[in-house]
């Protein structure tokens, strides 16, 4: 594979494609010189969007595809019609080694289809996962899986433990990230059994791991580890409640801020301060999803995001697909998969309490 | 039953009790008078609290007991050694008929495993939940279940959104509240089976429930709908992440308006609107669980409430158990139970789809 930093871009993927995606890269482009890109898409539209982005323009190439995957296309149509299109063409240049990572702001199914299809799983691994940034009071952490698929048993939660770990340690460079199981309550309200074997397996697994059992919803928030551990539905449907109740949060304080005379010119006195705190809340700093556990690495942007959000998804691209990361889960899976042949005769009870 | 509105209350269960429980009910006794307290407990301690707490005292029988279970005390051994405790007596005032409800900050599984014991889950019904009020963008909803069992199936989904509706019409006052189950996402994510099953189940049950299908994590914050209906270990995750996000967020908020002289000087300007923010989020708002399904009312209020928190136990206690909660659900589950007798023909595919 070629040592520059290439990434190869869906042009056409997302709600504003191709406006904001040239957007992301200008701004990428006035910040750092270390990266180029293959923007796939319709080369008129882009060629028009790169004349008004100098940064950007000087190291982009086209690659022409007038074919798009729209935004409510299922999988399996995905995969059948994609072929030729600025997403798959995206993966693609990856596959062949013309980029270290793809990203795209396209539908999330096909994209996580197209990927599998084109790059294929990690050899040992048994499915992928969308791992992804949460702001918390302490920075940020991991969280996995974010719905790459609905559930996970055991095995499949200890090789999101890997996958995460090397998520924190390329795109937030934690050098010995901490690793926990989401889980529910003290009061012996015991979580799902894939949970405690799960917790039994890594302890048990001379991975090295910086593993602290489990945590609960309240710790996310709170930055209580780095990496966040669980199935696909659950981290799905924590992520979207967090993002539901941090917009409720954000929208009343607003309302707040306006609704009286006094109000307003409070706001006004303490702008500065209500500048940074906006700032840290900014949901663009934790986009850039990475579909990982294929050979290759694959950037979900947002579908929404703006310009400085995709610039974000970049960095994450750059982060990753700059990393080692398919040796690391490689060898860790292969460790994993002694542990478990190993296993048969099962490891002492005391071992799989928290 | 006795018509006027007593309660039990476990004197000795919370973080604080029994001072928190007397200063819940003295808040409540100042506001309303309709309500009447049979209070178990230690009696010198209690006696002296209420010498402290006119109002309280003149509506609450204190019923002596010496014996408390504590709140890290396994429900396994709450079954075998709490009978006399506080909180043991409270529910079987329940079951006596002396009291509508039963009020415990105590400790959760116990109260839960000692409720089912006593009180007996509702004829017909598989499995009690525990409901819960979720602030909102519109207000509040109800969210069930947060943690009473881990798993659901298809039919006991239908039971909780049973339960949720009545819930939300005694204590949130709504007349015709929309239910949704919650599930992840759009772009060809399915969910869990059971789920779609639960879908097709409530579209083909003529229950008259104004049932709108599925909404996501994002949807519960913004109020879309009255009544979000879950499993156990994802309502609980999803709960404690929301309280972890806001929580992340009033604390950053707060850092903000004492980081410099300005933010300081804004905030005094803005401090009354900024109260009111503050009073909209206020998390006591939100106490009070109702463990239901079970032949009386139980309730849990938050271990580390304080009196005001308290007090809003008691009245989710009050609305709650003066209802007519056992027959609404007898009646619905009666008509649930005829339907999936019914339909071992199944429904047309088309009515399970959202």
């Amino acid at each position: 594979m070629d040592q520059r930093k290439v990434i190869a871009i869906d042009g056409m993927g997302g709600d504003h494609a191709p406006g904001i995606v040239i957007d992301g890269l200008e701004a990428v482009c006035r910040r750092r010189s270390d990266l180029e890109f293959i923007v796939f898409g319709d080369e008129a539209e882009i060629r028009l969007l790169l004349d008004r982005s100098p940064a950007a323009a000087a190291r982009s190439t086209i690659r022409h595809s007038d074919k798009r995957i729209a935004m409510d296309a299922k999988p399996s149509e995905a995969l059948r019609r994609g072929k030729g299109s600025s997403m798959w063409g995206a993966i693609e240049a990856v596959r062949d080694g013309e980029a270290i990572a793809a990203v795209s702001a396209g539908n999330t199914g096909a994209l996580m289809a197209i990927s599998k299809l084109v790059l294929r799983t990690v050899e040992g691994l048994h499915r992928p996962a969308l791992v992804g940034t949460w702001p918390t009071r302490r920075g940020v952490s991991a969280v996995l899986d974010l719905g790459a698929d609905i559930a996970a048993d055991a095995r499949q939660l200890v090789e999101f433990a890997i996958m995460g770990e090397v998520f924190a340690r390329a795109v937030h460079r934690k050098s010995a990230p901490t690793v926990a199981l989401l889980n529910i309550g003290s009061e012996d309200l015991k979580g799902h059994d894939s949970i405690r074997e799960a917790a039994r397996l890594i302890r048990a697994s001379g991975l090295g791991m910086a593993f602290e059992g489990y945590v609960e919803g309240n710790d996310i928030g709170m930055g209580k580890v780095d990496v966040v551990v669980t199935d696909g539905f659950t981290g799905n449907v924590a992520l979207k409640t967090a993002e539901g109740v941090a917009r409720m949060i954000t929208e009343l304080l607003k309302e707040t801020l306006t609704s009286s005379l006094r109000a307003r010119l409070g706001a006004l006195i303490a702008m500065k301060a209500l500048k940074g705190f906006r700032a840290r809340l900014d949901p663009r700093l934790a986009n850039g999803a990475v579909f990982l556990g294929l050979n290759g690495c694959v950037v979900k942007s947002h579908g929404s995001a703006d310009g400085e959000g995709y610039a974000q998804a970049v960095y994450v691209a750059a982060d990753m697909g700059g990393s080692g990361f398919k040796q690391d889960i490689e060898d860790k899976l292969r460790i994993l998969a002694e542990v478990i042949a190993r296993s048969a005769e099962p490891v002492s009870e005391e071992d799989a309490v928290s």
